[in-house]
């Protein structure tokens, strides 16, 4: 019976980037087959709302609510309120677009009334009309902190307010020691149907980091008797978007796909590359993860299944 | 010297029809000169925003941002977020246009920040451009409950949600014997410079009952040295607007100016009727409050400052 072979995929994942390869693995699987377990070190509170970058644009990409002309955000966006916050001297850094406010409304009225954040996400994003399973990575506060040259900035304050401008000279994630993963992300990564994990091409340092910073993750990955596919967000010694290559270089290291794959070690099976990183399967050494070569740069959802597809194969191939 | 003279003046008021008066005052008067003290009682919080109806409704209207095509909140609104609220399946009973939810994001950030509501309240009003002080009649939460026979009801959700439709039996301020006027509320009531007192065409039991179930409020009024002159919001043996009228039949009594005289009895010096209400005057006895005629119903900005006038007018004429 088919019903009896492992289908299920789970995805780490952070924003834009990662997202999209979400969004292909949805199409290139039955979409209940996918798990996305998303970031929230990112997360945080303005006009006492709870705002969650990472999660809402995974819900947003998966939903097809995804503004593609802004890279962020939700499509059909107005400005209505920021406008006028904006009028009444208020603070328009963080960019709240109206229709992203009604989300971070019904977040904060089911927040309020008792629910974890994991069941409000699943909520949500039935509204939204996602049918992947999106599950932040914990329930417990995890709050990225980058270490710069400017002193500690919350992550926003660098990477929106600060335009990732600051020099970075390091990060660390408040409340990822004591923090669990929800019983959702456990159940996902020791499901008897697990086929597979990817680690899409987000920021190894600010969006995956947060939660291999979690030990309850972290185990299970070091422990996962599925293969463990990453794909590299740097491509060609830069990253498709984000700071992830100006980390890189801020914190030393050489910017480059395999510097990622040296990054998560042993953590991983394997590490997708770009065609335009071909040349580093010759700088490979054998104690780093296997590399392999695709197209990964993803211009249109063709791109992100076609990609998806490969990760699928490649998990195969892996296992 | 003229600025030995008292030159202040104080309104209590509830929302849209008090607000009329308090922008008559406010035009009548050099606007510094008034304080305008407004019921709290219909605050409540929504989607974690904390929603000051009465308040919001007075600084929309002294600043001039009154909508006075609904007769109630914003001037020039839109509803992009309450739109996508709705498509999301949250609640829509309780309207919140867009820039009128940018004054709520606002007030819940300096809220946040530890700021009393007065202060909070001052801050929003400059930022609006009212140039009379607008005051909660105190920072201590008092929550008007309307004891219906479908059970009690928060205000709004009497007020708003049920339409006021549910035959009301009682209510009563929760919070009120706790709660204390800020130090603004009492130097406004104990000024040196004040001349006397308006209240505002406001419904005597849930608009202006609030204040008065406030010990420090309604015994400031009573001991008051300067006259305190109140303003019908029943013409006619009707409401302007709202569900006074409604109130008062429900709990027995006439619905009359005369009745809402007789209800704030020896706390005001003066009860100011409509034309309309001439025959009251053969109506009245000895004990009961003085009664005045004029024109009250304020149908445009100038009916407003010709009622402010003729309120300041009888004040003098009562010192």
């Amino acid at each position: 019976m088919p019903g009896d072979k492992p289908r299920r995929i789970v995805a780490l994942c952070g924003g834009v980037g990662g997202a999209k390869l979400a969004y292909g693995l949805a199409h290139a699987l039955p979409p209940h087959d996918l798990t996305v377990i998303v970031n929230t070190g990112d997360d945080f509170d303005h006009f006492g709302l709870r705002i969650c970058p990472d999660v809402d644009t995974v819900m947003y990409t998966l939903s097809g609510n995804d503004n593609r002309d802004t890279g962020w955000g939700r499509a059909a966006e107005s400005w209505s309120v920021m406008d006028e916050v904006g009028r009444l001297s208020g603070e328009t850094w963080f960019k709240l677009g109206d229709r992203d406010l009604a989300l971070h409304l019904l977040r904060r009225q089911l927040l309020d009334s008792g629910e974890r954040l994991t069941r409000v996400t699943q909520e949500l994003a039935v509204r939204l009309g996602v049918q992947s399973a999106v599950l932040p990575m914990s329930d417990d506060p995890v709050r990225t902190i980058v270490e710069t040259a400017d002193g500690d900035l919350a992550f926003q304050e660098y990477f929106v307010r600060g335009r990732c401008e600051p020099k970075m000279t390091g990060f660390r994630f408040e409340g990822a020691v004591q923090a669990a993963p929800s019983r959702e992300v456990e159940d996902a990564l020791s499901h008897a149907g697990l086929r597979g994990i990817v680690i899409c091409p987000s920021n190894p340092y600010v969006s995956i980091g947060p939660m291999l910073a979690i030990e309850g993750i972290r185990e299970r990955l070091e422990r996962a008797s599925v293969p463990v596919l990453a794909v590299s967000p740097i491509v060609a010694g830069r990253a498709i978007k984000g700071p992830a290559a100006k980390m890189m270089a801020e914190l030393g290291g050489p910017v480059s796909a395999l510097h990622v794959a040296r990054l998560y070690g042993k953590l991983i099976d394997g590490m997708l590359v770009d065609e335009q990183d071909r040349t580093l399967l010759g700088e490979r050494h054998d104690e780093d993860p296997k590399l392999f070569v695709a197209h990964t740069v993803m211009r249109t959802p063709e791109d992100r299944v076609a990609l998806a597809s490969e990760c699928l194969r490649l998990l195969e191939e892996l296992r």
